[in-house]
């Protein structure tokens, strides 16, 4: 038997191929000064040219593959290729400290680097390796060292590196790169991003394996597991051959339950639903066939400007999405920004634990204007279709009902002014806080819905930070205790007739799905590819066999337990 | 009416006294450069050596007024006054830099100042005005400023200032000083606990008290209420004088209380115990009439030392309280490490978030040898009184399970030398992570004893940290969903007959005593001067009562709601 490495799944997928090992040549940049500013100053302009050349053509190609959104990415590296800040920094260092344009360059741009790597939020963390994918593209531009082009491939490969840039990903193609493992990155980088876009297997974070794999060597990559195998038997391969086989096959099988009804065997309905972070999302959601929009974050309106959204700004995206989705609907959670999230126009304090901090509802409320702003735009775009107005954050009931008093008091003002909405708009709270959980009964008073929002729960529940690895291993999100604030959630909720969703990852779990529904969760909502699955989990199993399981689950004592119990479970269901 | 501000109720008590504003005279320290710097050196030697010469009075002073404990802060002071590294960088500064004693003294001093400062740690941050203390008291010496000594006050005054240093508050006198109101300051701040030894009422945190009050003049101090009132009318002062009569009654009363039972006029039995930090705590512990240590924390020992202490150094300090203690339990809380809790000789990771992070058990479990250590420790002083082994920060059956493991690997160890300890120990558990409370019912199977965390339990719930100010409004003990928790945890351990007490703060607070009382706990441990209040709450009340009253708080919405039951209830009991 081969040796298996074990790194993270970050697209699924079985592919067996030769690998291809990149190695990337070491920059060596010198310390040597100038005595020719001017004909620095040139060569930097030069390969800022050829950069943004670069890029344009990326822009293009990764247009074709990935759609607009993903295109998104090379323009923000065309920005920062040609920002003006970064071009006066570089010209300065040449000018007044008479160094190369190379040395200018890499001092500059690892200085901006640095910044966006030291961000508490993954968002800039994940830009940091845009100007890092920059930064080397122009330097080898100044040394004058070939940039590999991935796209020339042609033949069938798993490629295999210390990390993959974005722009390296962008020229993979599908039908000779059969996969790719890395030993760094995640399921949220870039690489990962774009390979689920390009539906390429993919494990990253493998931490060795540029140096276990042998370069022209057949190698075997299951993106589910998150597991590469080398030095293969021919039993290996044909156990590979196999499960591509099998994939290919399932693949096709779940296609079908993209435009099924979520119906379990014996009728009872529920929805599956899309969580998405942007208008353009909803192309993505419906392609998966998602029977609403379960979390619609607004943050982006707020961390892409460099002001507060303008009401008519907001306007147009709630309203792009809502007609989007139509006739579903698209539950839309208010400004979850303080704790890791941070803004650029707007100071907030430095905490010792943000996560525990002053943060979405928490700030909303007691920047009414802000607020109301928000609150306004999602009332007029409610006039176009199906919205659901929800708050993160509420812990407790007074801050429920001051939210909602706001939101009455926007209606006020639109009816004052003739603007048209949706006089039932629904609005509802996501629980993720243990204390909405234990209260849920009472909330289900004054809320119209509720959504769980399990990562948050469980932090706090585990009081383990879900960022940090030395406790990770108390992110159960089967742990008995967890599975009962759930079932306290949804009992409380449905004594209202109240409807309850979830829109954590835990929803889109299959381990996960036969326990919520048999709770009697009402919606699940994740991440669009995960639609057919979720699905296909549904349609198969009875509503009346999940109870009884849920029942048996929460009274366990621990997560093996009930995960045990579950595996029993889908296997007796065949799934 | 006058008028009242209000701060940080710091000590207990009623003072109506003329204001005596202390102004300290601003230190006017010069940028001048010196020639002459042996010169310099003499004189920072000398004002060394006068320094160390106040503070060994000090030392005198306090060891009479407040035991040796309280001294030890002052030989702190000594040690920072004659520190090696500091009597380095200043004469460096001075040689190399030219700098006049007094600036170098300033500067370096201020240092350090800010290293402690800046610490997250609430002990290490008190050190900071140590440091400070000493820096003004060697400037003072330096510029020639006369030291004002409190201990020259013949006359009834209410002292006022910005501040009090440790140096101050130990010079103050009963007698004379009625009672202390601070602009800055809190209540773990020394001056609130040096004023709760001294019994001198205080107010902290007032912010303005020293411009709101005119020097001389008659104000009054509520160290209960936490207010302090200037201008006042004949009505104010009869008021004044007539709460001073009360509050010297109810203390009478009160020590009444000292050597009673903890019993419900209808004859339920529970008890009344005390938290500590220090096996000579102890003193007072039984000074209150505490029936017990509900929580023994034994940071300090780790804390203190500049190694992780030795099983013998930790057996002589559990010996020494379980002595004290006899016929008493006490239960001693194994090592809480991590979080904002650091350690001098040992590195802990950075962490985005501490309060979630890798902290107490998860530290101990990762870390056998030092929490063997301290358990070795433990069950030899068990074979000498009656000791309580409790684990910290446990979120998972698991994690319990690990740790009594390695109790009975260490009992298995002690029973090969022939070393003796108690058989039938009891092992216990935190529940202060929400996860356990709600698992409470399954950890009972395992777990000797609960004791419920209500600092940690309630930031957690409520997804709130507690030492910040912008989401104190969350901190709130009646809320339904914690007096659920607490229910929850209480039950689940009577159903397998174990007993269940608390030791945060909430077990000493008259408006939650009959909540908790009626929701069946069983141990009430808290700091030891508030026993015999805590007492006389539970004394006057009957269970059958409280029982009533539990159930109908549980089924309340918000915290208010709670509070107006509980105070009703309090007033129709005469409380």
């Amino acid at each position: 038997m081969g040796k298996t490495l074990k790194g993270i799944g970050a697209s699924d997928g079985i592919a067996l191929a030769k690998a291809l090992i990149l190695t990337e040549e070491k920059l060596n940049i010198t310390n040597q000064k100038t005595t020719d500013t001017t004909a620095e100053i040139k060569k930097y302009h030069e390969a800022v040219e050829k950069t943004v050349s670069d890029i344009k053509k990326l822009i293009t190609t990764s247009e074709k593959k990935f759609g607009p959104e993903k295109a998104a990415i090379f323009e923000a590296h065309q920005e920062i290729a040609t920002d003006p800040e970064i071009k006066n920094d570089v010209e300065k260092l040449i000018n007044d400290d008479k160094k190369t344009a190379t040395m200018a360059v890499n001092e500059v741009m690892q200085k901006y680097f640095e910044i966006f790597k030291n961000m508490d939020d993954d968002y800039f963390k994940e830009r940091a390796s845009d100007v890092e994918d920059v930064k080397t593209r122009m330097l080898k531009h100044l040394l004058g060292i070939k940039i590999v082009d991935l796209s020339t491939i042609d033949e069938e490969v798993i490629i295999v590196a210390d990390d993959l840039t974005p722009s390296q990903t962008a020229q993979l193609d599908k039908k000779y790169i059969k996969g790719f493992a890395t030993n760094i990155g995640g399921r949220t980088s870039h690489a990962a991003i774009m390979a689920r876009s390009l539906e390429i297997p993919a494990v990253l974070g493998l931490k060795t394996i540029t140096t276990m794999a042998k370069n022209g060597e057949m190698i075997g990559l299951n993106g589910q597991s998150g597991e590469v195998m080398v030095d293969l038997s021919a039993d290996d391969i044909k156990a590979f051959k196999q499960a591509e086989i099998n994939f290919a096959d399932e693949q096709e099988k779940l296609k079908t339950y993209i435009n099924k009804e979520s119906v379990t065997l014996d009728n009872h309905k529920v929805l599956v639903e899309a969580n998405i972070g942007k208008p353009k999302d909803c192309v993505n959601a419906n392609k998966y066939g998602a029977e609403g929009i379960g979390l619609f974050r607004s943050e982006f309106l707020y961390m892409e400007n460099d002001h507060f959204p303008t009401e008519e700004e907001q306007f147009k995206a709630y309203k792009e999405a809502v007609e989007a989705m139509k006739p579903h609907m698209v539950v839309i959670r208010t400004l979850d920004i303080g704790g890791d999230k941070k803004l650029s126009y707007f100071t907030f304090p430095t905490e010792m634990n943000p996560f525990l901090g002053y943060r979405a509802i928490r700030f909303c409320l007691d920047n009414p204007e802000i607020f109301k702003t928000q609150l306004r735009a999602l009332l007029r775009a409610s006039a176009f279709g199906k919205l659901g107005i929800m708050f993160p954050m509420i812990a407790t009931i007074d801050e429920f009902k001051q939210a909602k008093q706001m939101v009455e008091e926007c209606k006020k003002e639109l009816k004052t002014k003739s603007i048209a909405f949706d006089e039932d708009i629904q609005v509802g709270m996501m629980v993720e806080i243990p204390a909405a959980a234990i209260n849920a009964e009472n909330f289900a008073k004054y809320a119209d819905f509720f959504s769980i929002g399990t990562n948050d729960l469980i932090q706090y529940s585990m009081a383990a930070d879900r960022m940090n690895q030395q406790v990770s291993y108390l992110y159960q999100p089967t742990n008995p205790s967890i599975l009962n604030l759930i079932n306290m959630t949804i009992q409380g909720g449905h004594k209202y007739n109240r409807w309850v969703g979830m829109c954590g990852e835990m929803a889109g779990d299959k381990t996960a799905i036969p326990l919520l529904l048999g709770m009697g969760l009402d919606a699940f909502s994740m991440s669009a590819p995960s639609i057919p699955k979720a699905r296909m989990v549904i349609d198969n199993l009875k509503y009346s066999d999940a109870k009884v399981l849920a029942t048996e689950a929460l009274k366990q004592e621990t997560s093996q337990q009930v995960q045990q119990l579950v595996n029993e479970f889908l296997n007796k269901n065949n799934l």
